[in-house]
C-alpha cells in the first residue's frame, strides 16, 4: 500500500513546487502604477468569470451528489465514496483554475516589468506564471487520486473523481470557449468599429473581458481540460490494471507511480528552461518539454521493473511486462511529440498549407475560406494515423493495458505541457500591457517574442489536447467494457462471458450513428452559441459607452467587472444546450437502448469528435496564420484586398478553434466518464 | 427460375419505357435556328465530357478485368463470371449515360419551345427527357442482375456488376463534380468578370461547358450514383437472402421482384404527372412519386405473400415473413419521404435554417459562413435519426434481411427519383435557351417556374442519394461479413463460427479511425481538385479570347468542344488522387490488417462519410437559397453588402454541395463493393 502514498507525495510535492513558484513569481516587480491597474483589472475579471462559472454548477453538482448517492443506496460505502469522490473531483478542478488563473493573471504585469531588464527575466516569470496552473493541475489530479483509492482501495468507488473533473471541464471549456469569442467580438465590434478606438485601448469596456478571455481559454479552459484526462486515464487504466493483473494490485498502482514519475520530471526540468538575450525561447520550452519526456521515459522503464520483473512474459506481454509498460508509455510520450510537429506543419505559416490560404485569399474570402476547409480536413489524417500507431505497438506490447499506457504516458507530462500553454496567454497579455502602458520598442520586441512563442505553444497544446482526448476516450471505452460486465442486467444476459460489442449488430451500428452525429450537432449548438452570447455583449459594451458619462474622454472608468460578468452570464446560459446534449445522449441512449448502443455510441463519439476537433483545431489555426503570413507583408500586407479576405478567414476560424474545437475533446471525455458510471445500471 | 426471368421482362419495359419517352421528346418542336444551335452545342459537350470520362476508365476497367480474372483463375467460372459481369455493370452505367444524357440535352430547346404553347406542355417534355435516364437508370440495374443471375445462378458471382457501377460512378460523381464547378468558376470569372459580357452569353466559349455541367452533375452523376446504389444493394440483398433462407431461392428473388416493382410502379406513376396551366408543377412531380411510393408499397405485400406465406413466424420475423418484409420496404420508402421533407427543411428559403443564413449575412461574409457550417452540421441530426429508424424497425420486423429490404424499398423507386432529378437541368437549361434566345417574358416565367422546382427536386434528390448510400453501405457490409467467412483465411481462425466485429478489439477500432479518416481526406481532395481544375479551365478560356479573332464581335464562334473538352481533362486528372484514395484504401487495410480492421473501416467509413455528405450537401443548399432570398428582393436585395456576403457563401457551398458531397456516396459504396470482392482472400 507504500505506492499509492508515494504517488500522493509526488502530488504534494507539486502542489509545494507551485506553491515555491506563486511566491516567486509574487515577488517580482510590477512596473509602474498603470500596469498595476491594468494587470488588477485583467485579475478580477478572470475572477468574475470563475466566480460566476462555479456559482453555476453548483446545483448540477447537487444533483448529481444526490443522483450518486442514491443510485448507489444500496450499498452505502459506493454511495458515500461515489458522491464524496465526485466532488473532491470537481473541487479539486475548481481549486486549480483558481489558483492557477490567479497567479497566471498576476504575472502578466510582471512579465513586462521583467521584460525591462532582459528576455530571460521575462521568459522566466511568464514560464512560472503558468506553471502553477501546470503543477496545480497535476499535483492535485495525482493527489486526489491517490489519497481517495488510499481511503476507498477501490478503483470502482473513485472513478467518480474522474466524473466530477469532466462535468467541470465541459462547463469550462464551453462556457470559457464562448465567453472568450463573444469578448473578442464585442470588444472589435463596439469598440474598434463604432466607436473607433484602438485595440487594447482601456476606455473599452470590453478590453479586459477579452484580455480575461485569453486566460479563460488557454489556462482554465485548457487546464480544466487536461486535469480531466489525467485523472480518468489514470483511473480508467487503474480500473483495467484490476482485470490484467487478477489477485495483485501491482496494475493499480503503476498508473499512479507513472503520473508521479511525469510530475517529479516536470518539476525538474522546469529548471532547464532559460534562454539567453538573443536565444530562443522556443527552444527553452522545447528544454522543459524534452527533458520531461526523457525522464519520464527512464523512469517508467525502472518502476516497471521493480514492479512486474517476477511476471512471465505472456500472449498479451510478448516480450515480459517490465518492457512491454515501458514501450508502451514511451509510444504515448512520442505521440506528444508527433502530434506537435504535425499541428505546427499545418497552421505556421512557414510552411506549406497556411501559407496555401494565404495565397487562396488573393481571389477573395470565398476561396480563402475553401482553402482553409481543405487545409483542416487534410490536416486529420497524419494525427489519426499517430494514433493508430500508438494504439497498436502499445496492445501489440501489452494488450489493453498497454492502450491506457500509452495514454498515461501522454498524459503523464500534463504538468509541463499546461505549464507551457499557460504560458501563452500571460506573455499575450504582458504584451498588451506593454502596448497599453506605452513601454518602448525594446520592450515590446521582448514581449512580442515570447507572445509569437506563446501562439505556437497555444497550437501545438491544443493538438495534444484532442490526441490525449482521443487515447483517454479509448481507455474508459475499455474500462466501460470492464466495468458493464458487473452489471446484473448485463451479466445475467451474458452468461458470465465478456462483452462483446459486435459492429454487425443493429443495436452498436445504431449507437454509431447517433453517435457519429452528437458532436456534429454539438458543434453546430457551440457556434451558435457564441453568436448569441456575442450579441448579448455587444449589447452592454454599447450601453456602457451610453451611459457612463466622461468614459470616452477617459475620465470615467469603464465597468469592466461588469462587463465580464455579463458576458459570463451569457457564456454559462448559453452553454446550457450543448451542456445538456453532451450529458443527456448517453443516458438516453445507455438507458433506452442498453449496455451494446452505448458502446456503439461511445465509438462513434470518440472516432467523429476527434476528427471534427482535429479539423475544427488545425484550420482555425491556420486561417489565423495564414492571416498573420500576409500581415507580415506578404501578398501586399495589410489594408489589400488579400488581407480584408484573410480577416474573414480568421474570423470563421475563431469560434472552429477556441469554441467548437476544444469543447469537442470535453465532449468525447464526458461521454466516457457517464458510461462508465451508469455501466452498473444498464441491461444488455 | 422464372421470377428472375419476370425482372429481367421488367427491365426490358421499362427500357422500352425509356425508348418510346425518347422517341416522343424526339418528336418535339426544336424551336428557332437560335435555339437548335445552343441545344446542339450543349448536346456535344455533354458527348465530349461522356466520351473522355469513359475513354480515361478503359485502362482502369482492363486493370480490374485481369485482377478478376488474375485472383480467381482457380476457379474458371468464378473468374470469367466475375470478370464479365463487371464489363458489364461497368457498360450498362456507360449506356445509361450516353443514352440518358442524349435525350436530356436534346430535350431543353424543345422545353422552351414547348413553353410558347403552355406550362403543362413543358412540363411534360422536360419531366420526359429526364425519365428516359431514370427508367434507362432502373431498367438496366435489373435487367442486368436478372440476366447475369439467370445465366451464372449465383449471387456471388455477380456482385462484381456492382463493383463495375461503383467504379464508374466514382468517377462521374468526382469527375463530373469537379467538372461542373470548374466550368462555373471558368465561366463566371473570365466570361463575366474579365470580359464583362453577361451570364449564358454564347460568345463565352464556357457558357457552354458550364450549361453541360448542370447535366454533367444532377444527370449523369445522379444516374451513376443512383444506378450504383440499385445495383449495390439487390445484390447484397440477394446475398444475405442466401444465407437467411437457406435451402430455398425466395430471398434471392425478391429483391429482383421488389426492383421490378418499383419499376413497373414508376411507369404508371408517369403518367400522373401533368399540371394546369395556372398549377404548380412540384405538384405534379409528387404526385409521380407518391404514385410510385403507394403503388409499390401494394405489390410488395402480394409479392411477398406470394413467395413466403409458407415459412412461420421467426425470431428474426416476428409478426411472419411476408409482413416483416412488407414492413421493412415500407420504411425505406418512408425514409425518402422524411428525408425529402428535412432537405427541403434545411435548404429551402421558405424556412428558418436559410433565412437565418441570409440575416446572418447582414454581418458580412464571416457571419454567413459560419451561419451555413452552423446549419449544414445541424442538419445532420434528424436525417440519421430517421435512418437509425428505419434500421431498427426493419431489423425488429425482418432481420439483418429486414434492414437490406428498407434499402430496396428506398431504391426500387429510383427510377421515378432519377426521372425527377434529371427534369431539374432539363428545365434549368430550357430557362437559359429562353434567355439566350430572348424569348417573351411569357415564355421565361414558364421556364422560370420549372426551374425553381428543379432546384427543389435537386436538394431532395441529393437527400435521397446520401441516404440511399447509407442503407446500401449497411446491406454490403452485411453481405461482407457473410461472404468473408468464405475465406479460407477467415474460417480457419474462425473455425466454422461466424464472423464478430468486436469494437473492443484494437484492430477494429484502427479500423474505424481509419475509415472515420478516409472521407475528412477525400473531401479534402475534391476540394483541392475544384481549385486546380478551374486554373485550367480559365487559362483555355482565355486563350480562345485572345486568339481567336472576332470572338467578342460576334463573328466567330468559340471553340465549345475543345472548351469542354480541356475542362474534361483537368476534372479527370483531377479526380486520380481522390479516386485512388477511394480504391486503395480498402486494398490496404484489407490485405494488410485483415478482414476485421476492414469491417471497422467499412463502418468508419459509411458513418463519418453520411455525416459530412448531409453536411456538405445541406450548407451547400441552404447557402445557395440564402442567397436567393436576398435576390428575391429581402435584407436589401441585390448590389447590398448582404448580398456579397451571400454570394461569399455560395462560392464556398458550390464544391461542398455539388462536388466534395455527392462523391462522398461514391465513396461510400465504392469502399463497399471492392470490400465485398476482395472478402474471399482475406485473412482475418
Amino acid at each position: 500500500m507504500s505506492y499509492p502514498l508515494y504517488a500522493a507525495i509526488a502530488g504534494v510535492i507539486g502542489l509545494l513546487f507551485a506553491g515555491y513558484l506563486a511566491m516567486s513569481v509574487l515577488k517580482e516587480d510590477q512596473g509602474t502604477q498603470r500596469m498595476k491597474e491594468l494587470s488588477q483589472a485583467i485579475f478580477e475579471g478572470a475572477m468574475a468569470f470563475l466566480n460566476r462559472q462555479y456559482r453555476t454548477l453548483i446545483p448540477f453538482a447537487v444533483i448529481i451528489f444526490g443522483a450518486l448517492l442514491y443510485g448507489n443506496w444500496g450499498n452505502q460505502k459506493l454511495a458515500w465514496g461515489q458522491a464524496i469522490s465526485f466532488l473532491v473531483g470537481a473541487s479539486f478542478s475548481a481549486v486549480a483554475g483558481y489558483v492557477g488563473m490567479t497567479i497566471a493573471t498576476k504575472s502578466n504585469a510582471r512579465t513586462t516589468a521583467a521584460a525591462m531588464r532582459g528576455l530571460n527575466e521575462a521568459l522566466s516569470v511568464a514560464f512560472r506564471g503558468g506553471a502553477v496552473m501546470g503543477m496545480s493541475v497535476a499535483g492535485l489530479g495525482l493527489l486526489g487520486v491517490s489519497v481517495l483509492y488510499i481511503v476507498y482501495q477501490d478503483a470502482v468507488i473513485i472513478n467518480s473523481f474522474a466524473f466530477g473533473a469532466s462535468v467541470i471541464a465541459l462547463f469550462a471549456r464551453v462556457g470559457g470557449g464562448i465567453y472568450t469569442k463573444a469578448a473578442d467580438v464585442g470588444a472589435d465590434l463596439v469598440g474598434k468599429v463604432e466607436a473607433g478606438i484602438p485595440e487594447d485601448d482601456p476606455r473599452n469596456p470590453a478590453v479586459i473581458a477579452d484580455n480575461v478571455g485569453d486566460n479563460v481559454g488557454d489556462t482554465a479552459g485548457m487546464g480544466a481540460d487536461l486535469y480531466e484526462s489525467y485523472a480518468a486515464t489514470t483511473i480508467a487504466a487503474m480500473l483495467i490494471g484490476v482485470t490484467v493483473f487478477p489477485g495483485r494490485l501491482e496494475g493499480i498502482f503503476y498508473p499512479l507511480l507513472i503520473g508521479a514519475a511525469g510530475l517529479i520530471a516536470a518539476i525538474i526540468a522546469s529548471f532547464f528552461v532559460r534562454t539567453t538575450e538573443d536565444g530562443n525561447p522556443q527552444m527553452a520550452l522545447n528544454k522543459g518539454l524534452w527533458g520531461t519526456n526523457v525522464l519520464t521515459a527512464v523512469a517508467t522503464y525502472f518502476i516497471a521493473q521493480s514492479l512486474f520483473a517476477d511476471i512471465p512474459a505472456s500472449s498479451a506481454f510478448p516480450s515480459g511486462v517490465p518492457l512491454g509498460l515501458t514501450i508502451s508509455v514511451i509510444a504515448g510520450l512520442l505521440v506528444n511529440v508527433a502530434i506537435g510537429w504535425i499541428t505546427e506543419y499545418y497552421t505556421s505559416y512557414n510552411y506549406k498549407p497556411a501559407q496555401h490560404i494565404a495565397s487562396s485569399s488573393l481571389t477573395g474570402p470565398a476561396t480563402n475560406i475553401i482553402a482553409g476547409i481543405g487545409v483542416g480536413l487534410k490536416s486529420t489524417a497524419l494525427p489519426i494515423i499517430v494514433i493508430v500507431i500508438a494504439i497498436a505497438v502499445s496492445y501489440n506490447y501489452a494488450g489493453i493495458y498497454g492502450i491506457a499506457m500509452a495514454a498515461m504516458g501522454m498524459l503523464c507530462t500534463a504538468g509541463m505541457v499546461v505549464a507551457i500553454d499557460s504560458f501563452g496567454p500571460v506573455a499575450d497579455n504582458a504584451g498588451g500591457i506593454a502596448e497599453m502602458a506605452e513601454l518602448g520598442p525594446e520592450v515590446r520586441k521582448k514581449t512580442d517574442k515570447l507572445d509569437a512563442v506563446g501562439n505556437t505553444t497555444a497550437a501545438v497544446a491544443k493538438g495534444f489536447a484532442i490526441g490525449s482526448a482521443a487515447l483517454t476516450a479509448l481507455a474508459l471505452f475499455t474500462a466501460f467494457a470492464e466495468e458493464v460486465i458487473k452489471s446484473p442486467g448485463v451479466s445475467s444476459a451474458l452468461h458470465g462471458g465478456h462483452l462483446v460489442l459486435n459492429l454487425l449488430e443493429p443495436k452498436i451500428i445504431i449507437g454509431l450513428f447517433i453517435g457519429g452525429t452528437v458532436p456534429f450537432l454539438f458543434c453546430a449548438f457551440a457556434m451558435e452559441a457564441v453568436g448569441k452570447a456575442a450579441f448579448e455583449m455587444i449589447g452592454e459594451v454599447r450601453r456602457q459607452f451610453r451611459e457612463i458619462p466622461g468614459l470616452m474622454e477617459g475620465k470615467a472608468k469603464p465597468d469592466y467587472a461588469r462587463c465580464v460578468d455579463i458576458s459570463t452570464r451569457a457564456a454559462i446560459r448559453q452553454m446550457i444546450a450543448p451542456g445538456l446534449l453532451a450529458v443527456i445522449t448517453p443516458l438516453i441512449v445507455g438507458f433506452g437502448f442498453g449496455a451494446q448502443a452505448l458502446g456503439g455510441m461511445l465509438a462513434g463519439v470518440t472516432v467523429a469528435g476527434v476528427l471534427l476537433a482535429i479539423f475544427m483545431a488545425n484550420a482555425g489555426g491556420a486561417w489565423d496564420n495564414a492571416k498573420k503570413y500576409i500581415e507580415s507583408g506578404k501578398h501586399g500586407g495589410k489594408r489589400t484586398e488579400a488581407h480584408s479576405a484573410a480577416v474573414i478567414g480568421d474570423t470563421v476560424g475563431d469560434p472552429f478553434k477556441d469554441t467548437a474545437g476544444p469543447s469537442l475533446n470535453a465532449l468525447i471525455k464526458v461521454t466516457g466518464t457517464i458510461s462508465l458510471i451508469i455501466a452498473p445500471f444498464l441491461n444488455l
